[in-house]
């Protein structure tokens, strides 16, 4: 038995998120199945280190697998391609240390989030952006993002209804840079919870656009209380860069 | 009656092209038809500055259209986008002195191409560019463009079958530059025949895998010939940049 570490990009449009589901097409489902041929029929299981939702995309995400398999990292990767539909590429396969998992060994984790702030959306952003336009004080959005930055405990900042006990994370960056008609937030942490990357940026637009203030973020995560913190923003604009071991 | 300028932007994907055709819908007839509630309920007519094919893209078509409202300019951009698809958007309007027209006025257009050459085509291009992994040899590329620059008859880059007897254009520059995994070609002319810049990527594409000669460009412009040319690149690759007045 080999483990593979697999490093993938999609557009996430038209599927329900990375994780299987039953109510429609994940992508993991569509890289175990394009395995099974490579494997002897049966699909094997395939680990993602980020479980990112429906619309979300990826650049960088990584997935391991362990399989039983003679076939060259470069032959997997053309054999998987074949299979897969043109919206999902296996970038690079390579030999990974034995028991290596791509979310429990992932220390740390790289998203982009375009915000689009002009008044007429390209057309060729439209699946990958949140179209939001109007004037944002990208200053104030600056200074409550570094309220964010460093250990707490985000449970203000996760998906209501998630039953996650452990929701202290590790922000170690988290950039809001005005570009020409967008915003663009960059963070990278040890761990996101779910609809947390989102939550940040909803949180952080209503900061620019003035209907809260840059120092309710401290307020917002010493309740822990999801209420508290600004909308979810749309999952088309959100992007997993990468992720490191 | 004023005459107004329009600023297009489209992902061509999922249209016969810019002119009307009874196979499909066409950029064109939407634009017509999103005009119509503003002028009284008959579309008006709309002409192109350039009748980009099926497939083709745009970031800066300029269209024309003589119509009768009081309303203004930054209205009708408004108006027309809330009707439009997401897929195409009216980027700007503006006045145009009366007797204006899109085509005839054009005095420059430019295109740009996008070849990528390694060999797993990101999902995010899949719909914008040619995928022809490969080697190509940029200088013999950029050799044969050279002996394209200039006033030609670019009869044997005309689409075969077209009913065209003035095929004198002016190429004023054609840029071969090798970018990260991808080609770019870009250029800029007083006017194009139909499939012409697709018939000079394929061309080019050609010598630059070593298929055929540069040296052979100007026999093949001679010729007046469309066979003795290369092949019609993919329509996904090209980008109607702009047009100039």
């Amino acid at each position: 038995m080999r483990t593979l570490k697999l490093t993938l990009a999609y557009d996430g449009t038209n599927y329900v998120g990375w994780q299987r589901q039953l109510n429609g097409v994940s992508v993991q489902q569509l890289i175990e199945e394009a395995f099974a041929p490579l494997v002897g029929g049966t699909p094997p299981s395939v680990a993602g280190a980020g479980r990112t939702d429906a619309g979300v995309h990826a650049l960088g995400q990584v997935a391991s697998v362990t399989v039983d398999t003679a076939l060259a990292c470069a032959v997997v990767q053309r054999a998987l391609n074949v299979r897969l539909p043109a919206d999902i590429r296996v970038m690079d396969v390579v030999e990974a240390p034995p028991g290596f998992h791509a979310r429990f060994r992932a220390v740390a984790k790289t998203y982009r989030y375009r915000l689009v702030t002009s008044a007429v959306l390209s057309p060729f952003d439209r699946w990958f952006v949140w179209h939001a336009p109007g004037r944002y004080e990208i200053e104030a959005m600056q200074e409550g993002a570094v309220a964010l930055v460093g250990q707490h405990d985000f449970a203000a900042f996760q998906a209501s209804g998630t039953m996650v006990s452990a929701t202290v994370r590790t922000l170690h960056r988290l950039d809001v840079r005005a570009l020409a008609g967008e915003i663009a937030i960059e963070c990278e942490g040890d761990g996101f919870l779910r609809h947390m990357v989102r939550t940040i940026v909803g949180t952080l637009a209503e900061v620019g656009t003035g209907t809260r203030d840059a120092g309710s973020i401290p307020r917002i995560l010493a309740s822990g209380d999801r209420r508290t913190a600004g909308r979810t923003a749309p999952a088309a604009g959100l992007t997993l860069v990468s992720v490191a071991y």
